[in-house]
């Protein structure tokens, strides 16, 4: 039986104590939600904001179950949350987006599979074990390629480029022996994402295509809208909706997609999803009339979707590291929204907060 | 000295746990602040939002000073803080707004003398102790009239209205022997309010003037912009600056005003001050580019104010008790923004939530 929609006055259970969780809390809490955090750091961010925290390890059978029969829906910020961890929450407290997005999207093969599977474009791909399939996968895809490891990998880490002359061992070499997958590098000319959601009810609402800038694999700025035509716009939120019925999906979720030139005209290639709210939606807290924040929480606690229309033109920056020193000259900034994340030392390429800037039509 | 601006990861302490101190706290989040709230009741809806808090009486004079050197910086959600907490409070932390602003707000006589001393319109007032003062009260300022307790009168609690033929000892008697003030009664078309932030610095900012709707003296609604002449605009931001000034403010205040069709055409007369967020701005939280509660975090930090540029015509309805079960239908309008403060029991009258719709030039 489907779980009843959310009673103001409810608890959200959300794993995962970082900046996201954050921000979802503070949504929760204008709809008259409480938010429940359970993270492993007893320094998250999270913490702050929300009604109450559980410092735990995501293998503490004890505190999860714990955690999870104290709220009324679980949900998370990452997508790396253990198929157990998931399991055992969803055994005592209904949990969106399900094991199904969690299962689907932790591994690149997997989630690969699953877009090529749907008929969606995406990179050609081939699973990397060990030295022979590497060089089969060379084989079949090409240089230059994409070697990644099959799980665990953001903002870079644990991928490298095989270009022609890379030893195909080196490169094998810094997977540290993990699964791996070989994807075709694609020369795209613009990264772009689709952020979306999905109600219990299956309603589907997207906002508009996000053009990404990234510097050294760590998203730089968000812009919206995409210098994009509105058919490939459209095919990229074709895509989104295709891929949230598929995973019977319940929340915020985001597609990155490349954006291809090709003889036909431009076209975009599915990169990969993330079955969270992500940061190239943090532009619709001011950008729109209903942030993703507000919007996941609507759609896991069984509520109605918000609208989903573009307030203006907007420029979404991170601050990384030592740029969030520069909070006070973009306090000084008429328009401009800043967010910190409360976060402790600001690690170079860290993620410390972001400035919103919309510019009204 | 003057203290210094805040850092962000400082604490902003606050006195009173309702829905005011909620929404503070929900501002101060982004900027990379923590709230500590302070409050008697341990059920206040404002803990759900916070770093840390207190349950603790306004005269225990042990916590306060715990609560007080526990922080950056205090602010109040209420005008009724106690003379002694404020004093104990200061002692230990920077407080924001400052003890003049709470003294002369406290109580309707020296605020409205206050008022009168500026040069500014406020109707004719008489003190009232007794029944000798009552008489000549009514003699002086004629009938109708407004009979209201000095102190801790709000949402038209402490008040009576004087018409001809009302017994002087009866309406006295509706005082319960506290000191009052007799105002003459004031025959406005509407009733407007300026909400304003002055800086530490002494930078004033105040939003579109707010034209309010009240239902049984409490607020029903809010509307922006007021259907008023821009120099009667002018003239009650005129006011408000002139308030800010004298009380040598810090933070975000209301003043509310009476409009007024004369012979001369329509002016302002002032009513009362708020020396606090106000319920007249919750609109800014959607309707202007910073929030009343974010200029209030910015004013009381030390930092540059925000803009205040309005987005639209914003409209604002409180929801007051069992409205607030109206929730799942207000979600379902594209564009409405609701907020429900968190509170348990919707007594009749009770302030549970707001919601805020936007329509965009």
């Amino acid at each position: 039986m489907a779980p009843a929609p959310l009673a103001p006055g409810s608890t959200i259970g959300i794993l995962g104590g970082g900046q996201l969780g954050r921000m979802i809390a503070l949504a929760a809490a204008p709809l008259g939600l409480k938010a429940h955090i359970y993270a492993p750091d007893a320094a998250s961010p999270a913490f702050d904001v929300a009604a109450a925290h559980t410092v735990g390890a995501y293998d503490d059978e004890e505190a999860l179950a714990r955690f999870a029969k104290s709220v009324d829906v679980v949900t998370y910020e990452f997508e790396n949350v253990p198929a157990e961890t998931a399991r055992l929450v969803a055994s005592h407290a209904p949990l969106f987006p399900g094991e199904k997005a969690l299962a689907t999207t932790q591994d690149r093969l997997t989630e690969k599979s699953f877009v090529r599977d749907l008929g969606l474009p995406t990179p050609n791909f081939a699973a990397v074990d060990d030295r022979a399939s590497m060089a089969a996968a060379v084989g079949a895809i090409g240089r230059p390629a994409v070697l990644k490891t099959r799980r665990f990998g953001y903002d870079g880490k644990g991928q490298t480029l095989v270009r022609e002359g890379v030893a195909l061992d080196a490169a094998l070499g810094l997977m540290n022996g993990q699964p791996a997958i070989l994807e075709a590098f694609v020369p795209f000319r613009a990264e772009v994402s689709v952020v979306a959601a999905r109600g219990r009810d299956g309603a589907f609402a997207a906002w508009d295509v996000v053009e990404n800038r990234h510097e050294n694999h760590i998203l730089r700025s968000s812009h919206v809208p995409a210098s994009i035509k509105s058919e490939t716009a459209a095919s990229a939120l074709a895509i989104a909706r295709k891929i949230g019925q598929a995973l019977d999906y319940v929340g915020v979720f985001a597609v990155e997609l490349f954006l291809v030139d090709g003889p036909t005209g431009e076209r975009v290639v599915v990169n990969e999803i993330a079955p969270r709210v992500h940061n190239s939606g943090h532009w619709t807290i001011e950008g729109a009339e209903t942030s993703q924040f507000e919007q996941h929480v609507r759609a896991i606690a069984g509520w109605p979707l918000g609208s989903t229309v573009t307030r203006g033109r907007v420029t979404m920056t991170n601050l990384l590291g030592a740029e969030a020193e520069r909070w006070r000259e973009i306090l000084a900034e008429p328009g401009s929204a800043l967010h910190l994340y409360g976060k402790g030392a600001p690690a170079p390429g860290r993620k410390m907060g972001h400035v919103t800037r919309v510019e009204r039509d």
